[in-house]
């Protein structure tokens, strides 16, 4: 039985991860800490757990933390997982960070995107970025995961099989991708509220927001090239789920048939990657609640363009799903255990 | 391993039990009919369940669904299923009807209200309504149930201990039930339309809704008295949910402590029944994706009224999952048996 | 032409009393004032207004505002505005409180209930309730506006004919009124997040919400006699609207015809309420943007109970439309003047 | 006074036309045709219109209505349009056709995309295609106008000035566009049930819709050269607006104020088209229920490519208000006649 920790448990992703964990048949939660629910039970904090966790919310204290548990998500704002991750390295347990403070080769660019120094860089080297389907050899024996982010997961799988095998332009790769809010997270803000948000959709952060670099820093070693993708992200009123659709132009045409084929074959051993057939896109009502990433195609022959769909539940296998993965394969269990239900379809 | 085969596979009830069931550990779905599906793959019609489900959906053979199963469930338009039933009735095989035919202790209020002749209407007395709750211990010995509607599950749920214990005078009890609009199903219609149904909520049917007599048969049992309650139900802009706010008035006034400690007591053996503490009533949000019926109380003292609120997801604990639990009862199993996972907080 | 300003216009109901009046043919805005968003353009505020109303946001100073007015609207949280009318109610200018400071006869009943002592007391007995379907004859003469709470209007247009005709026991009275959460303003507030109002509905303060008195206090004066009614409001997925449902039992057992016959001859005059015919319940989608109250009825025999159904736009018949149409009967305009544009139907 | 009928008002776009119409004060509907509600009231098919519009819908006779009509708003699928109009060519009556029948200046495009003949081809060269911003001059003489379909409005306003002033590579431009559903009409299909596209997004046709070669058509005139782009249509779940993200990439690179100068004075006519300043990229939000095209920019500067973002109400200035502006404009009115009330924000 592994122990599990959650520091951070009261936003939607530790909530995630409390809810996925519960029913994970090799794995025991043994602490959750939070800022403002100190002492309260995680089902008085979130309803839908009440009778089937029994957890009562504590405030942070690392060392208690790390002393109980095998391994620590880390469910933070950016910045916090770096320092408290220090404060513990010494005690050589798994940590797997939800944000943002272990997603980067470099420190430079993450302190340039995020605006805070990086308390532990050293380390960077030795972390691993937690995409199993491109680096699961890697984090078998990772200590440290940083997890990707929303965007990114969508976004790296569903151009990971054409730049491997360098079949596209690279400086021609745009992802307009679409979210759900709940990407925003628990916070209370004007701009989040059901008013602002229902019946409406919009862009933001166009092209400056802080995925782009961590998009491109993958996507890059998959080219074993310079990418610089443009990347626009959007709030459509749903509460989960992304989808991106990733525009490239190919150096050869080649049909979709071809395509499906490659990435059928690329993403073989990935049980959680489902590769549409022709003519069919993802929608994200597909994905919802599981922690599958669903990719179709179309090819616009007159433009010599990709256009590829990709669809994943951004609480799920863009994040708290994708972290439960990660721990499955760095404790040498099957990757799906406790990730097996198929989500909801309404 | 229980052979399970679901007949009207390929609605939303039909799918909910292939979603719930894929999961169980102690079934194997081994048939699922259609009518407009024949021959496609679950995963086509149900693309969530891709990766999750092998299932082709076959065109309805009740004797070869009868022979590989050792139950049978029927989610199909009120008349048919006792139709089936009548067929295969030497078979001896279990059978739960999702639908009205086997709700109804009087072949003549059935026909009254559904305005169709019940095609076995001397099963009926033998047949048991599907409430784990009320009637557990009838129900593991049943051969065919009932499974109860959607509204009365969170009607009956929410009145029967302060009926059972007399407590309330039963010709002032209203329900106001609001409903997503999945429990009108999957079929084409102008009136469900996400373009007439998001943002703006309705009543309809206002006394006249079919669910009314079957919540008026078992709240009369409970009762031990002929109870007729004024029912309205309401259609608001979501997927899944039932909230029943039920007002009654109080023979002798009482606390809310008082009550919440009679329901804690009545279901105490009911693990999916939760019973609010005080001040505190339920959202559907709070059983989005269960099994679970929670169950909150505010007094009126001026008035001396009770308001329960009581909330269930429709698809689940309304349907698909309320039968699953009584199969699990049928067959020995305990109860929660595939239906332990939370539901979705967002 | 019409000076007039809003006091707190930066609100929801501010931002709907901007919006109708930009377009009211006898009016002109000449201030908006703001705590928040000083010196910006309205239309930055809420970009729906951009090119359409020239208005910079002002911090607020009572006495330049009063002077530059012929009516002033205040929109301002409990307590603000009764302070407000104190310091200027020498200048003899008409004011419509949007808020809950001159909605009731009686000092001591306002100040249990919201917790705050009135700073203008001795105006009470001067100050006129303004739902003009009821008060249109002391609306024309009236200094000082309490425009009506929205379950209120929802409730008492509702009611009104019934109690005034003396049929139905009052006693019985309940209503289950569903709202959008726009109800709730523009405050930031985790509660209030698309995350968590999206998909659900909720009851919230049963038989403790502020608009309770309110209610009673109107039905009170109709039906001649005290008057306490159950109410439960409710929370639904919506931007826009309040459906009430209302319970009641007969003294004796009518018709349908009969009952929308009497509300047809009530409302004659009233050319915002619109009578559905026998069997129709209205949605909140047919008044979705206007300034109607739509009624609708149903008998339930055997209860002898009388449902009826009454839909608004809360923010319109709600708040701000009522608010002009106050305005409109104050300055001896038409009542509609302004309001005529039917609502949205998607 | 213009009399106005309006052939197939019993879907979405005639509903919108007679709402908007209902305001227009040089107007008057005389007619209203359906296939479905034959000698209903307009107000029993959309309650939201009860009260403020008398009409009856009539059985279509072309020649009735065109002899009470100045001007005939067609409605109806492709293909029928071409045909009615060839029977009352002779009448010389104002024709808006809001299909696509009169769109293309090529039959054989028109034959090729919709898959049927058409039944007036001769009248292809005299037809003008109806986007005020862009053909102004000529809709005034026009006898017959197609009327733009609802993403080639938010996609052709959002290029126009660059493609005149030659900015941008035209091979490089994408439209990705995120439609309401409300695109989708009022026929019943499972496929816009509430059910099936709340909470999700989609895309569809991508490369394949039927709006591309219209897109194309116009652009191409704009640029004075082939245009062929890449399109990507979206559903999102709203009931309206079309939110679309265009790619293109700039010949020289420039800064976001000199496209937003540019963009200014080329709609400065045109006062229905918004531009915003620099950073602001439209909501949906912010044209809901209005005749407004909003249009915002990015520049990815790495990229060289410029990303406009471009916002309308589908069923506004999308189909009905643009119709409405045609007209207008065809009567020597102001363009923005019964055009003026600003959205609603929530």
């Amino acid at each position: 039985m592994i122990s599990a920790s959650i520091v951070g448990a009261t936003g939607y992703v530790g909530e995630e991860l409390v809810r996925i964990l519960s029913t994970h048949p090799d794995t025991k939660i043994v602490g959750a800490t939070t800022q403002n629910y100190v002492g309260q039970d995680i089902g008085d904090v979130f309803p839908s757990l009440r009778g089937r966790v029994n957890l009562v919310c504590e405030e942070l204290n690392i060392q208690n933390i790390v002393k109980k548990s095998d391994i620590i998500f880390l469910s933070l704002p950016h910045g916090h997982s770096a320092a408290l991750t220090k404060e513990v390295l010494s005690y050589n347990k798994k940590i797997i960070d939800m944000g943002a403070d272990f997603r980067f080769d470099s420190k430079e660019v993450y302190e340039k995107w995020y605006g805070v120094s990086h308390a532990l860089p050293e380390v960077l080297s030795d972390v691993v970025y937690g995409l199993p389907e491109i680096n699961r050899e890697k984090i078998k024996d990772a200590n440290i995961i940083g997890n990707p982010g929303c965007y990114p997961t969508s976004i790296i799988l569903g151009l990971a099989p054409v730049l491997e095998n360098n079949l596209v332009e690279t400086e021609s790769i745009i992802s307009d991708s679409k979210s759900a809010i709940s990407g925003a997270g628990r916070g209370a803000s004007v701009s989040n509220l059901f008013t602002e948000i229902s019946g409406s959709v919009k862009a933001y952060n166009i092209s400056k927001h802080r995925h782009t670099p961590e998009i491109n820093q993958e996507l890059s070693k998959l080219a074993k090239n310079d990418v610089h993708i443009t990347f626009t992200p959007h709030v459509v009123p749903m509460s989960r789920g992304i989808l991106s659709t990733i525009y490239c132009r190919l150096k050869n045409i080649t049909t979709a048939e071809d395509v499906i084929g490659l990435y059928k074959e690329y993403y073989r051993g990935s049980s959680f990657v489902r590769i549409m057939n022709k003519g069919v896109y993802p929608e994200t009502r597909w994905v919802y609640g599981s922690n599958f990433c669903d990719i179709g195609f179309e090819i616009d022959e007159y433009n010599k363009r990709l256009i590829i769909v990709s669809a994943i539940d951004n609480v799920v296998k863009g994040a708290a799903g994708q972290g439960i993965q990660n721990m499955n394969i760095m404790f040498g269990l099957p990757e799906t255990t406790g990730l097996e239900a198929p989500g909801l379809y309404i």
